[in-house]
Formats: structure tokens, sequence, C-alpha cells
């Protein structure tokens, strides 16, 4: 029981401490979160009211199932793309059948998280690779970022990716508002100087390192009171510049999403694909932040809390909501100790929802785009190319084509691609293994690459060492490799495959190796074996494949050379 | 150029030895294969003239691309009922577009072959696992029986599936024509009699091995010549006995198929698995009997010559084609010793095509069925199921998926079921490997698996040995494994990793592994790595890890002992 509701074990530990260093904590996201709830909202396709309300119930569901002490849930840049990506393929933004259809994801959302989490599958995400993962945040960053420009430039536009979005903003550029332009282009410009140049400032100033951090974390919301009273107070909304406008004063609505067939069929992978990204971005956030204090992340369990988070935004009124990287930066460094912290935002987001919505009624849409653009630019990092390029040539294609076709077709295609393409590539790999032809290193019992090394061999023997488990994809290379060794050699009598790198062999592996055996056998060769692991030793013991093998089953491969060659091995000695 | 055209090299050494023994071979191929060709015509639901022709071209140009010397091409009865099961998708049985649409089939399939063995993809077959393919051959090696069991009752039935063929069967049975049924199964008894009690009985009446074993062989040809009779003799044609009727006399015709947009599309999946199927049932009937004279079979060139045949078969009346298990058995065993062989055989079939259709006018369908009924019930083997219960779930898994989903869905779904889950089977074996925490051998310099031997540890130091190489799919379960071996235990202060198993890490498990160094860093403990590979190690200094790593990297686990925990060397030195 515990196990399945961490609050249990935390909620009995709990004083008061605690409880003031929480509620600072608390108070310190709210003010960040404000902006970037309204922002993401926008982001997704929905009312801004969404965003608020995505981040109280899930942030208090979390805090009851997750077991992240520090981890800040709600709407985040990625998934909140993602969203927007699907849902204008099933309905048109700001229409009624939008936001409801918002609710059906985030409820499979959850769904499949929950599933996820009770039948122990957090594994899946594994197939995520981290350079797939990170092309694909890059790419996600570009398109979120070019996705915000007709809020900046005060134009209608468009598109799912980024050729579309291109075209429709220099379609619309004439149209630019220029005042909207200058009230967005001004908040940019202020959240860049304010990421890179506030700090230094305020630490010439004598302000000490963390309130000059903290200082540094408000420039959104000193940006959204900035030019919210620039628009109140010159009247710009009567003068073409687009504004929040009026947000309901409630707390969240109970909704019920629909799970009409036709609706959840159409909801289904992509809410897969949103899940597993939401999940593998919060967790290695928990994680990294865990770490710093010894406490332990229950992946299964976070799938569980993550899924509570996702059917609470569907039950009021939200979106898809994950666990989001700054915000949980900011409320580990404003001291959060337990997820209580994050309750105590929820709540203070309550208040502001039912009691401050009206001040944000003349704040143009132009800044939260702003906010939003300086946010996830920082995402955008093309590191990974180079890295990979360097390191292996799999994995840069793997994250290339992720990149490329999250901006060329779109967020679902890129990941979907990006993860199949990872996986053809490592079974390729494996398909066809290192093999290398061995010799004894003169005076020593070591065996290493003829190739590479200067060793001794004898002509009637063949020693080769396979760097790699056999299975089915490799068995026939194996197959293949083996006999066109040893057919045009009409000196070789004995062949030992040195097992050391073999951690495991699978039925078309053992099918494989009797075939080489009989095939060896016709022609007049033996097949030993050298260096089995225990394990897999275990396993061929349990086939006839033994009692069939023409050879023997050596210990190491040097025993294999002595009993097989003596002559070598005294020459070595002699020598 | 002679790899593209093996015939230039065995041309050149042709002798007249070779001419006597290929011509023997080819009389004798030639009399298993007229029955044989007219039956898997049958079976793909064409003529059976079809049969004849796919039996010539594809045999000819085999013999000039193939690097097999003795493997016989054909139809066969997987890649027939395949071909039946693809067909009856797009066109009705015994219209004149189910038949272009055969050609349709073949001709896509010999432009696959030619690709994958231009562009060397040969591989790509090895994503059939042994037990996929044994499995699958057994569970259409039932579905062709049953199919064939209308001809024996003389009832009209369909289907593609066991479901569907036994329940087309059972509602048909009462039409069953007794004197058709007498013939079937008359022919089903003696050639099963053949197969079992033929050849000990010669052997009793003094015939050596060969010639009853040759006789042996000859058992389709008599049912055919004695089923015939019987009907010629009792006109039992006109009293509903089904015959195989006029069969034009003709050399195979030149034939153009159709690559329509609409026909390629709906094929080409289809031919993608008749062609891999095929070619993986092929390559190893070659393999075996190649070796047996260490001869080479080139995987790569054997595609080109398994599509020429195939492009041969579309262009001559044909239809998909393979080289046949049982006949190249025959080929062998009857002495051949070069392609030419196959094209005496073809050239044999031409006459036979042109002088002897008019004798099969009165074979009863019923024999051919018989004579493929035994032919595939030979194939099927449910040893797989036992093999792999015993040796390995996965394995076992996925021969059961493949079983039951050809039998209950049908050929495509089952052999495309069966490879996608040996893959993910795969995946999930890996990215769940074997981690071992490992202890001094005491007295030894070796390290074993704490829980199955008693081996010294220190309480400050942490040795864990991973089976597996690292990539996406396991680094975080090593992240996970790793950190909660470690976070519970304030004592540890060093963690080593064991690489010895380790044959490649990709950029996602040296992420993890960065992320690994800083979290234990976090907590004060060092990571240290040893006996890591030397491609391992050489890739590692591409990074930056190696720099981050608060540990060192020692060339052997017990040198890392030596230098972290020397007080428990020296105690076990003592002792």
């Amino acid at each position: 029981m515990r196990n399945y509701l961490p609050i249990l074990k935390w909620g009995r530990e709990y004083n008061r401490s605690a409880l003031s260093s929480d509620l600072l904590a608390a108070v310190i996201v709210t003010i960040m979160l404000i902006p970037q709830s309204l922002a993401y909202a926008l982001l997704a396709g929905l009312p801004p009211e969404a965003g608020l309300y995505a981040s109280i119930m899930p942030i208090l569901l979390y805090s009851v199932f997750g077991t992240s002490r520090t981890l800040a849930v709600g709407p985040v840049a990625v998934v909140s793309l993602m969203t927007a990506a699907t849902l204008g393929k099933v309905a048109s933004t700001g229409s009624a059948d939008y936001a409801s259809a918002a609710l059906t994801l985030a409820g499979l959302s959850g769904l499949i998280l929950i599933v996820m989490g009770v039948f122990k599958l957090g594994f899946l995400a594994n197939f995520l690779s981290h350079p797939v993962i990170a092309g694909f945040i890059t790419a996600s960053g570009i398109i979120i970022a070019t996705s915000q420009l007709k809020y900046v430039l005060g134009v209608d536009a468009g598109g799912h990716n980024l050729l579309e979005l291109m075209s429709s903003l220099v379609g619309h550029v004439l149209d630019t508002h220029w005042i909207t332009l200058l009230l967005g282009v001004s908040a940019t410009l202020f959240l860049f100087w304010v990421r890179k140049g506030l700090k230094p400032l305020l630490k010439r100033l004598g302000a000490g390192e963390a309130l000059a951090a903290a200082l540094t974390k408000t420039g959104p919301i000193m940006a959204v009171v900035g030019t919210t009273l620039a628009v109140w107070y010159f009247d710009l909304a009567n003068q073409g510049v687009n504004v929040v406008g009026a947000v309901p004063q409630s707390l969240p609505p109970l909704t019920l999403p629909s799970f009409s067939l036709e609706l959840t069929k159409s909801l289904l992978v992509p809410a897969l694909l949103i899940s597993i990204i939401g999940f593998v971005e919060s967790i290695s956030v928990a994680q990294t932040l865990a770490a710093k204090k010894r406490q332990r992340i229950e992946p299964n369990q976070e799938l569980i809390g993550l899924g509570a988070a996702n059917v609470g935004a569907a039950l009021t009124g939200g979106f898809p909501v994950t666990g989001g990287f700054s915000r949980s930066v900011v409320n580990y460094d404003a001291g959060a100790e337990t997820p209580a912290a994050g309750a105590y935002t929820a709540v203070l987001l309550a208040v502001a929802a039912v009691f401050l919505t009206p001040l944000v009624y003349y704040l143009p849409n132009a800044t939260l785009a702003a906010t939003i653009i300086v946010a996830v630019l920082s995402l955008v990092d093309f590191s990974m190319l180079s890295r990979t390029w360097a390191y292996s040539k799999a994995d840069f294609t793997a994250v290339l084509t992720t990149i490329l076709l999250t901006l060329g077709i779109g967020v679902e295609a890129g990941v979907t691609a990006g993860v199949l393409i990872s996986i053809l590539l490592f079974l390729y790999k494996t398909s066809r293994p290192h093999v290398a032809e061995v010799g004894l290193v003169p005076k020593t019992q070591h065996f290493r690459n003829i190739n590479r090394h200067s060793v001794v061999t004898d002509p009637s023997l063949v020693s080769i060492r396979v760097d790699e488990s056999l299975y089915f994809a490799n068995a026939r290379f194996l197959e293949d490799y083996l006999y066109d060794r040893t057919v045009a050699c009409p000196d070789v009598r004995h062949l030992v495959l040195m097992c050391s790198a073999i951690n495991e062999i699978d039925m078309s592996a053992i099918e494989s190796l009797e075939a080489i055996n009989h095939r060896l056998k016709d022609i007049g060769i033996q097949l030993h074996l050298s260096e089995v692991k225990g394990p897999v030793m275990d396993k061929l013991e349990q086939t006839h494949f033994l009692q069939e093998l023409t050879g023997r089953v050596f210990l190491a491969q040097y025993d294999a050379i002595k009993t097989l060659t003596p002559s070598l091995c005294e020459a070595d000695n002699a020598a």
C-alpha cells in the first residue's frame, strides 16, 4: 500500500521546518508558473485558463502518487506542442471540440501511463535513445519558437512543421501589426537580457548568488507586468494588439472527457507518444534532482504518479501534463523538501485562478509568445549532431533523421522514425558482429587479433573470437564466416570458437552451430569451443549440440591450443 | 564479371564425365518434377501447365546466375501456398486476372531478390529466426494439406487459414464424391507406403541401397500413372472425377507481367515475404549440399540467381519459384555435378510440355492432391515447440505465435508476427541484461557472482559486472540498477563497473554513464571501470566521459581491488 501511495511515507515525517521550506518554494514556483501556464495553453491552442487548470489538480495528484520530492508537474513546452499537433488533426483550433479532445488526450495519456506503471512497462521508454530525444527536443524547440512568431508579428499563420510554418509566416508578413511587433520584440530582448545580463549586473551591485539567481527567474513575470501595464495605459488593445482578454474567475471545472470510439482511435497513438516523451522528460529531471539528496525514484510508481496527474488534468479542464525541467529546478533551488510544496503551489494557483485572472486581461499574447520563444531556444542544441558524428555513425543517423523528419513532417513522424531507425541500426549492427581471428601472444597465455598483434598460429588450427552474443540476426553471418574461412584451407583440422564475449546463444544460433559442426565434419574439420561462460554452458547442456560436437569444450583458449597443437606451445616455450 | 556469372567458372571446366553425370541426374529429376510441377500449380490455384512453365526458364536462368551446383529451382509447396493466399486477395481463382497477377508477383519477387543481391541486403533474411521459420513451415504444411482435402473429397471448398478451410470442408462434406475419395485415399495410402514400406521391401528383395532409394522416389510418378490409367480405363472422368484435362502442348509462352500501380502496391509486401521465405529455404538447402563437397555458396549472388529465376518465371507464364529441398537432394543424390544438370532438366521438361501433356488428360486432381499431402506432411514438425520450451521461453513464444497466427489468420500475418515478436523479445531481453555483483574468489585473482560463489568483498567497494553491451534500451536499466544498489549504502565509497562482457557502448549508454558518474559523485562515491575491451576503450577516449570520470580505469578487476581496498587483498593473501 505504501508503495502505491508515497505520501504515506513522507507524510508521517512532515514537520514545521519542512512546512516553511515548502511554503517558500510554493510561492516562488507559483509566480513562475502563472505566465508559463498561460503561455503553454496558448502554445497548445487552448484558452489561457486551461493552462492554469492543468497546473492545479495534476500537481495535487502527483504530490499524492509521485515518488519525486521536488518534481513540478504541469504543462510543458514539448508536450504542449505535441498536443497542438495532435488536436489540430481532429478539430479546429478554438472550437469546443478542440478543448474537449484535449481532455480525451490527457485522459488517454493518463490511462496509458497508469497501465504502464501497473504492468511495469516503464522499460518501453528505453527505446527512445538519448540521441533521438536530443534531436527531437531540438527540432521541437525550433518548431515551437517558429510557431510563436505569429503572435510576435501579430498575424494569422499556422502549420505543424517548419515548412508549413515558414511559408505561412512569409505569406502573412505584410500584415505585420507594428505595435504588437514592438511589444513582442521588446519582451523577447528583455527576457534574453535577463537571462544573460541581469545576474552579472545584480552580483556587481552586491546581491548574493542565491538572490541574483532568484531575481533572474522573475524575468517572465516582470515582462508580463510591464507589457500589461503598457497595453492598459496606452489602450493598445483597441489599436489591434491581441490580448489574453477575459479569463473566467473560477476554480478548475469538473469535466468528463469523451472516449468515443472514433476519437479514441485517432488519439491513441499520439497519446502513447505523448505519454512516453513526457515520462522520459520527467523521469530524468526527477532522477537528477533526487540523486543530489540520496533519494530514490521508482520509475514504475512515477508512471502512476504522472498518470494520475494526467487523469486529473482530463477531469478538470486541462490538457496533457508532465514534470517540467525548469520549474522543478526552481522548486528544488527554492528549497522544496516534500511533494507538499506542490500541493501548496496548487492552492496558490487556485487562488490566482479565482482572484487574479482579471489582472491578465490586458496581457498581450506577444509577451506570452516571447516567454515561450526564450524558454524553448535554450532547448535547441545541435551539439548532439557533432558528438554522435564523432562517436557513432548509427547514432548520428538516428539524430539527423529525427531532426529532419520532425522539422519537415511533424513531431509524431519525427519521434516514430527516430525510434524505428535506432532499433533497425542496432539490429543491423548486432547482425554483423565483430569477429576476430586470434593467435597466441608469444610467451603468454593470451590471445589477440592476428591482424592487430604479432602472434603465433598453427596452419592446422583456426581460432575465432566473436564479440557479440549469438542470436537469429547474426547466426547465418557466423555460419557464412566460418565456412568461408575454412573451406579454402585444406590444411585446417581444428576450428576453435572462442566464446568469451558471448553472453547469450538463442535457438537459431544453436541450430547454426549445429549446421556449422555438421558442415565442418563433412570436410574433415573438428569444431571446438573455448571460454564458454557459465550461464551459456548451462543452456548448451540442455541441447543435443554438445553430444554432436565433433570436438571438445575447453575451459581456456590456451588449453585448446596446448591440447590440439602441442608443438606450437612447445616451440613458443622453447623460443 | 565472373562473380556475377558463375557459369563462366564451372563452364570452362566442363567435361564428358560431368556431362554424363548431369544427364542422368536430369532424367531422374524430370521424372520427379512432372507430377510435382502440376501439383504445385494446383496448389497455387493456377492451370497445370503453369507449373511446368515455372520449372523450365527459371531452372535455365538459375543455372547461369546461381552459385549452387545442385540446387533445383521451381515451384515449391510453401511459396505456392503463399502465392495462392496473395492472389486470392486480388483476383478470383481461375480468372485471367489471377494468372496475370501471378506473373506480376513473380516479377516483383524477382526484382526484389535482384535488388537485395546487388545491394548486398541478404542479411535481411537473418531476421527470420530459425524458430519462426520452423513454426511457419509446420503451420504452412498443415494449411496446405488441409487445402488439398477438397480434391480428395471431390468437393468445392476454400479458405486461406485453417478455420476457414475446416469450416468450408465441413460444410461440403455431404457432397463427397465417393469414386474421387477412393482414388485419392488409395493414392495417399500408396504414397505413404512407398515412403515407409517400399525401401525396406526392396532391400529385402536384394536391391542395393541406391537403387532402393531411387525407386522410392518414383512413388509419385507411379501413383500418377496408376490412377490415370484407372480413370481412363473405367471412364471415371464422365462419372464426375475431376481430372487435369486438356493441357496446351506448347513451349513456355512469352508473357509480360503488368506492373500497374494498384497491383504493384497490393502485391509488394507479399512479394517481399515470398522472396525472403523463398531465399531462406533455398540458401539453407544450397549451403548444406555445397558443404558436402567443399563448395561455396555466395549468398548475395544466390539472391541474383533466384531473382533471375523469378523474372524468368514472370516472362514465361509461371509463378514464384525458389530452390526446393526434396528435388535438390534428389538432384544431388543422382550425381549432378554442375548447374548444367538443371539446364538439361529444363530441356527435358520442355520436351514433356510439348509432347507428353496429352498423357495427363485423365490424371485425377485427387492424385496430385495426394502427392502434395504426403510431401507436406513431412514438413509438419512440432518438435520446435518442445525444444524451444526447454531452451528459451522467448524462442518458444515466437514459434507459438507464428504457428497460431499462420493457422488462425494466414501465412502473411503469421510470418510477419513471427519476425516482429522475435525482434521485440530480443530487444526486451537485451534491455534487461544479466547484471552480477562480483567478489574476489579467495586465493585467486578471479571474480565471481557473490550470489553463486563464496567470495570476499569489502563494504566500501561494490563491483558490478554487466553481461551485455550497453545501448539505449538498457542504458536506463543500468542507471537505475547502480543507483539503487548504492543509494541505500552509506559505507560505499567505490563502484567498479567490470566491463569484460561489454562489446559496445552507444551514445545513450555514454550519457547514462555520465549521469551515473555525476549522481554517484553527488553522494560521495567514485565510479571506476575495469577490464574495458580495446575497441570500447578506443571509443570512450573520443568522449569527455573519461575526463569527467571520478575514478580510474583499471586494466584488470584485481588491480582495482588491490588499489582501492588493499586491506582486502592483504587479508586474503595472509589467510
